[in-house]
């Protein structure tokens, strides 16, 4: 094996630890020792405060107080509440952004609500390599209001936004790949055409910062359990833009989003604002995990958080590169315009690979059919981290270990 | 005062409670000392074995296992395990019951699936005292499908239902009055006609036992933070007659509904079973504190769970009668057959006396415009409870303590 260039040991690896501005946020969780987490991407790790406000919430708010806490805790503030701290992290109003359901039936809402600003329009523009619940959402909204689904490519969405779509539906970062799409570029195509755009932001909000008001993004929906810590299965966010909100009309109009939902009355009477994007009684519990997750966003630079990302991402590819030297593919684009914070590696035994990772505590995710993904949390993730990381995968490579018969047969939940 | 009559004095209503057979379940809850807690129809108290449980999947699944929890706590199979949990509560099988998201989203995809297996019929009926959310989510069905909505009266609902009808959602107890309605009457009245029913069971399940397959009920939802205890805003739980599962068509159609999620395809193809039911991620938090909730039901019998409502209720309404002598109407009907298991007063000045009683520590809640409600959760309400709270009640309008100016202005959350 060549000598390691000596500006991608491990020393040095320490060194840009030591020199991150965000270093001391890794202190703000808590991660199992002995394990090097690289699946940020998929379920964010433990802020340390969540536990506790959790035991809070349930054993005094819920236990003793009862159903007062609706009052007296502010539950039903709550997804304004966690909406505000969450536009606070995607620089927009607070006032903008609603929290309360998952991310796929916080889709349904919002492009139901976006195609009906767009009356006589045909088509939901949606790309081929999105993520499923995204296609098949907007496969059953299409249905629901007579559209039609025009599928485009990720390589060329603009192609496909014509004077008759009523939305673009877009992921900014790709699920499989990491790549990055040209927000401002497409949104500026698709407002040209008169459609709106809604973006899906659950692989960007907390490790790769997006501007929506500049470039006048429409909507947005992200996951809150990746990169926001928000807890398995926490609830999404939506974004609408002020200019929209007034005639927003959404299709889970539920008791929670009127005007003045304790006064039952028979007919709907949306509230003003996002508010109306509310249907049920807001699931307290998840909310409340989330507000306290959140938590460790407070104070942090967005252009510190991408440059602690793109540090690791850089590093992670330089060393896969001299390392395995061409044994993985890099999926993930190399130039920074395009990449968001994680790195895909393409490997015919990519299942057997992160089986073998995660042996060595090393824990990455498999997306079928030959993607390894290593995700990096910037705000827990170190330099120091990607070394071993990396170090991890020689020996998998080098031993062969993806290919152990227990690896044979697939977890549920890959 | 005249003098109470005997057999209503705190000692019968002490040793009523020793000879209760369901009396230990009490010691289940975590109950704050000192308060009477008649609101378990709005939020039921916490089951001491959520906290613990709550923990664990929050330190040790979550924080420590990470990822891996999806396979190894078995995460992406507890909506199933919840709703076998609550089938074995509803006397159906664990099978036809599914766990996801809130009431006001659950009643979205059961209506439009129901609509759905009833093509070319027009219209939906539903009664005029249904809960809000209820009337606002079939209004938006009605939207999205070319339907008519139809209102019924909860005295007559089978007079509205004809050949047109395909679906009839209706309340199994009213959540105002605590009237309960003949389900299996208007349920065969529905299929006569040729139409679906839904059953709206949020202040039913946990109190009043309901058979859903002898009379053949189609589809019900229900609530899971009132009498089944499972924490503030916790998910719903749709049930659907095996009979209609093949065909079961619904439109928040997410990726955790697909027959194969992790293959990750772009057109959607549903699980079979309740499992297409299926939207977005499970809330893996809410649905860990419900499983750990549910608990308390294992083993009750149902027949003694209606006895204690019926008997917690029959002493309330007959110490009002006695005691306040008709200075609160009694809303609830005195029939069994017609009764759920909460007991509403009319009196204009009801918001006065909730609150005026909610000083005292007995808790109950009010409802627009004139209703104070009283739930009696049979696991821990005692016939003691009754006694001290209608002891307080009788002081409140003695004293006329509802007057009070602080009184005058409403909560947000009433």
């Amino acid at each position: 094996m060549p000598a390691l260039p000596a500006h991608l040991d491990r020393d040095v690896a320490l060194a840009r630890d030591r020199a991150n501005p965000l270093r001391d946020r890794r202190d703000l969780f808590l991660l199992p020792e002995g394990t090097v987490y690289l699946d940020g991407n998929s379920l964010g790790a433990l802020p340390r405060a969540v536990p506790e406000r959790l035991q809070e919430t349930v054993t005094a708010e819920w236990g003793r107080d009862l159903i007062s806490s609706w009052n007296t805790a502010d539950w039903i503030n709550l997804p304004r509440r966690v909406g505000a701290r969450i536009g606070g992290i995607l620089g927009v109003s607070g006032e903008d952004v609603w929290v309360s359901d998952s991310t796929s039936v916080s889709l349904f809402k919002t492009m139901v609500a976006a195609c009906r600003l767009r009356p006589g329009r045909r088509a939901i523009v949606l790309e081929r390599a999105t993520f499923p619940t995204d296609g098949y959402i907007a496969a059953s909204v299409a249905r629901m209001l007579d559209l039609e689904l025009r599928w485009c490519d990720s390589a060329d969405p603009v192609a496909a936004i014509d004077e008759d779509a009523a939305l673009v539906s877009l992921t900014h970062v790709d699920f499989r790949t990491g790549e990055m799409l040209d927000l401002p570029g497409v949104t500026r195509a698709a407002h040209d055409a008169g459609a709106l755009v809604l973006w899906d932001l659950c692989h960007s909000t907390g490790a790769v910062p997006v501007d929506l008001v500049g470039p006048g993004v429409d909507f947005a929906v992200g996951c809150t359990y990746k990169y926001l810590n928000g807890g398995p299965g926490s609830p999404a966010f939506m974004y609408v833009a002020p200019r929209l909100q007034a005639d927003l009309d959404q299709p889970l109009s539920g008791w929670m989003g009127h005007a003045r939902p304790f006064d039952m009355e028979l007919g709907y009477e949306p509230v003003a604002g996002v508010g109306r994007l509310a249907s049920g009684t807001p699931p307290v519990l998840a909310l409340s995990a989330l507000e306290a997750a959140l938590g460790v966003f407070e104070g942090v630079d967005p252009a510190e958080l991408r440059a602690a990302s793109l540090s690791l991402t850089d590093y992670f590819i330089e060393l896969v590169d001299v390392r395995l030297g061409g044994a993985l593919e890099v999926v993930t684009p190399r130039e920074h315009a395009r990449r968001g914070s994680q790195v895909s590696l393409r490997h015919p035994d990519a299942y057997g690979i992160v089986q073998a990772l995660l042996a060595r505590r090393v824990v990455g995710d498999f997306r079928t059919p030959d993607v390894a993904r290593f995700g990096f949390a910037p705000l827990y993730v170190t330099h120091a981290d990607v070394y071993d990381a990396v170090d991890h995968l020689v020996a998998v490579m080098a031993e062969e270990e993806f290919r152990r018969p227990e690896y044979a047969t697939r977890n549920v939940v890959t």
